[in-house]
């Protein structure tokens, strides 16, 4: 026993009643549980006292710039355990604690109230919660074959982005690129002339990561772009990408911001097994750390100022927990809309870090699930298991560095079926496209690599999307159905339900009285059938109940029960049901 | 974020590696885990560094009165996750935390460790996790009829106790007993001459609680008493109980220290639905609570100079927690070695709380648990879920207070299961004899009340402990089989094996290579028969293994195999098989 706590007991400073056990919370309070504007946060807590004291308890939460808590008793529950909520309805950082006390208040430490630490939960808007994302190279966006594409051309394409009901835009780096070390096509180390190189090797002579690649435009080009995206209700995403090439202007200002070898040449940048030779990393432990911290911040700072409020951050796990701790919670001072996306397909508790000290939302193992057993296992996980607390998953059939080997060689239905469970199984998800919806399956080195063959990384591609097989019209319809219906747009109401065919996956999702109900067959080259027996409880429906179900992407209609029902899905014609269920 | 955490990141106060979920520990360390003298505590942890950087793990531990930590270092079990193991060795509170750095240590940052808050353990000696127990009534164990009983009475009886195998003998509260409001036989409230009262109602001109009845014998024989039990290898609980009748000392000498009506009378005791018209409960929120939590103190003090080092605490959960806390804690000092029984059969969080704060055993819930069901949930919580970090069983089939409804009016073979069950479920178990062991069954409201007819709380009883039909013979043979058997002597290796049918409950404990293997029959009343289905993992033995069990109880040997094996037990003849396995 500690001498403060003995000290306290004897003093009676140790309140009769005792609060214990309160939830929601992450380690304790160390970090904040999410939400978003508009979500309740229920909270229980178990509270009692020796003997036959009766308690009183309270919660009692704070929002941003509170100067005081509001209190609101809580219920029992049973069990000595309590329950209150309340609506968060305001972005930034709220608190919440449970307060107890013998009821009627007795002489001394009866009469103190036994209060739990204070617990911070962070409130994000909406869209952290549920976006439709597209990420698209606005190099690769000019109609004439070879010419680098602009801001400009990026505009043209935003309707045709905008009708097929993303959300979110995400643009890969837009800086100047560098010459020196230039990647050439297919990652090759040498460079011919002509190659545009990678934009993650950011910085050159035209300056680094404020700047912006003058082939793309200039900076009122882009302050243009974001305002045509807005029009069309959409949102630009930047990549934050720390990381220099050799020609940043940051090698020669701060060459101690780089680590040197004895010979005086810096190492290149490694995510292993990859290797970046176009690439210097940042010195995150220089004995100048704390200029090299801020001049990070200030460069996201700089594009929150320009009115970005979206950010991708390329790698963040290859950085200092605490640099990210520290520059998420300093933007959200002055930028509380923003939003941070965590590229981190790396250890589970690394990816798990990242997202309780403040990223919105998390890249996930989706792309390497494909199995019914691993979407199960791995899905029930994040919808389910405490960690939905913090840990926001936006899930990817595909990104410019992952042509996965289901994927690789597969037809259409194999890209529609991800498709579908992208959109149905996670309210956040991206395609990096027009390669996903033109189901571009040709990869590097076939089954030995996940890197598309020709790369839009290393050269200029020239997508036509509008080509007849685009798969444009069921992302359409998907993302409208996401829209329509508010059980799509949560995460924590997944149920799975049992099928008698290993390739037949069945789940649904629930807000209120909306419920829909996915069926998708894994096995795009065959048909598959089976019998889906239904969970009641998870649908809150009757066991007994016959119900209309309505597949949402074909209009057919179906008589279905709350037991078992026969399905059969034709990947060449449909690979999944999406079913709403008329109540 | 809080202001604290923001300077500490900007100033590279925040180590680059992270500890994260440390097991075990209690309430985030505000409470110990428990141990006793001879056991490891295996701490894990989860320890990590951004990107590629490499940790190394460290388990730091240190004993009662070591100036500094010992470091040993932790093993990689993959994932992230680490493992250690210490000894603890000497009684005390010992502490652990588990620190990490980036190794080799960078510069700033990465150069500090990153340790975990220090997790307190308390650890007793041995007798606290394995004890056999047996509750006695001094003032019973006169030869002669209607004559008070001595100390010198019941040390005639310590060699059959002592043969039976019991560890611990406990004897209800020895002090005076009020004569204002004494009780009557049956707990009347109207007392008849040469009635004895409760040795609950504490308190009379004689003295208070440090006092000892005098017809019980003085404070030589008492001492005797000690000695004589010590030297069979027994030691003598007492039992404190916080109350006093109107005629304690303390009522005329402290009448502040209980809670007066505004007539000037002091409302009696209760602990619903039981009230207690000769008690008056102590007003622990009194304004001179110091001096009485003092002389509480003091009482507990007092007994263990005497060389009392077992406590069985009556009714711990109507008394402040923070006041047990505190007394523990404080007698701990002195006397390391005390054993603290909380009776608290009351709410499940009360009860855990208590055990949380210090006390070293807790009365359970075992004597309301009869059904395969309750007994299969039940004690799987008390063997594997977190709580057994500091919840330790000591299981009662009766009390003085209480005779089952199950066991009212049943036959010996109801009692023999109910012991086979106590001894083999849990290594702490007690009964109160001779009531037990004489198979008494007679309440004193059949059905509606446990209370035991001509209950020996309010008179002197005469057993006839010689009795031809005594379960000695079965208790002896038990307590002799617990200490032949590692197995029985803790209790977390507890699995369970299913069986066909729901009258026979079939369990395991293991030790090292000590097998135990119980299969009792819960129908007292008919013989039942079923398949056992073992489970091999829980055994640590081969699935299709062949091998004999020998039965402790009856020395029979069958030969069973690691899958399915045939059973029948007559309740008349044997209530279970007490198997031990040869390797």
């Amino acid at each position: 026993m500690t001498g403060a706590l003995r000290r306290a007991l004897l003093e009676g400073l140790a309140p009769a009643a005792v609060v214990e056990d309160v939830a929601p919370q992450v380690d304790g309070g160390r970090f904040a549980v999410k939400r978003v504007v508009g979500e309740e946060i229920e909270v229980t807590a178990s509270a009692f006292a020796h003997g036959h004291e009766k308690v009183a308890t309270a919660l009692r939460y704070r929002g941003p710039e509170d100067k005081s808590w509001t209190e609101v008793p809580m219920e029992p529950l049973g069990n000595d355990r309590w329950r209150a909520a309340f609506l968060v309805d305001r972005i930034g950082e709220w608190s919440y604690c449970v307060a107890t006390r013998v009821d009627p208040p007795a002489a001394s430490g009866s009469s103190l109230a036994a209060e739990s630490p204070a617990y911070p939960a962070w409130v994000d808007r909406e869209r952290a919660r549920c976006g439709a994302w597209y990420e698209i190279f606005p190099r690769s966006t000019s109609p004439e074959p070879g010419r680098h594409g602009t801001f400009a051309d990026l505009e043209e394409r935003l309707d045709a982005i905008a009708a097929m009901g993303f959300d979110v835009v995400y643009l890969p780096p837009i800086h100047p690129i560098g010459h020196e070390k230039r990647k050439g096509r297919n990652n090759s180390t040498l460079s011919a002339p002509g190659d545009v190189g990678s934009p993650w090797a950011i910085g050159a002579a035209e300056g680094g990561h404020t700047a912006i690649h003058p082939d793309l435009g200039d900076r009122n080009d882009f302050r243009h772009l974001l305002r045509s995206a807005r029009l069309r209700g959409m949102e630009i995403a930047l990549d934050i990408a720390f990381q220099c090439t050799p020609d940043h202007p940051w090698v020669t200002e701060h060459p101690d911001w780089f680590r040197h070898r004895p010979d005086g040449s810096i190492q290149c940048a490694e995510n292993p097994p990859k290797r970046y030779e176009d690439i210097y990393p940042l010195d995150f432990d220089t004995p100048d750390w704390k200029a090299l911290w801020t001049a990070l911040r200030d460069v996201v700072a700089f594009w929150a100022r320009e009115g970005v409020e979206v950010f991708r951050v390329d790698n963040p796990h290859t950085k200092p927990f605490a640099f990210w701790e520290w520059l998420i919670d300093d933007i959200r001072r002055d930028h509380p809309r923003a939003i941070f996306l965590s590229e981190a397909f790396t250890r589970p508790r690394v990816m798990h870090r990242l997202a309780k000290l403040g990223f919105s939302q998390s890249y996930t193992y989706f792309t390497w699930r494909n199995t019914k057993a691993e979407l199960t296992e791995y899905f029930t996980e994040l919808a389910a298991s405490p960690s939905r607390e913090y840990f926001r998953p936006n899930v990817w059939p595909n990104t410019p560095d992952i042509l996965p080997y289901p994927l690789q060689g597969a037809g259409p239905a194999a890209f529609r079926a991800r498709l579908v469970l992208a959109t149905t199984l996670a309210a956040n998800y991206g395609i990096y496209g027009p390669a996903f919806e033109l189901a571009e399956n040709r990869p590097r080195d076939p089954g030995t690599s996940e890197e598309y063959l020709g790369s839009e990384k290393y050269e200029l591609k020239r997508w036509d999307a509008d080509r007849a097989d685009s798969l444009a019209p069921p992302v359409t319809r998907l993302n409208a159905i996401r829209r329509a219906h508010p059980a799509l747009q949560s995460d924590w109401s997944l149920a799975f339900h049992s099928t008698d065919n290993d390739q037949l996956l069945c789940y649904s999702k629930r807000s209120g009285e909306d419920r829909v109900l996915v069926v998708v067959n894994l096995d795009w080259r065959n048909v598959q059938s089976g019998w889906v027996e239904l969970d009641p409880a998870a649908l809150e429906i009757a066991a007994d109940a016959a119900f209309t179900v309505h597949d949402e992407l074909n209009g057919e209609r179906y008589r279905w029960s709350g037991g078992r029902n026969f399905v059969m899905l034709d990947p060449a014609r449909a690979p999944a049901h999406v079913f709403s269920i008329a109540p």
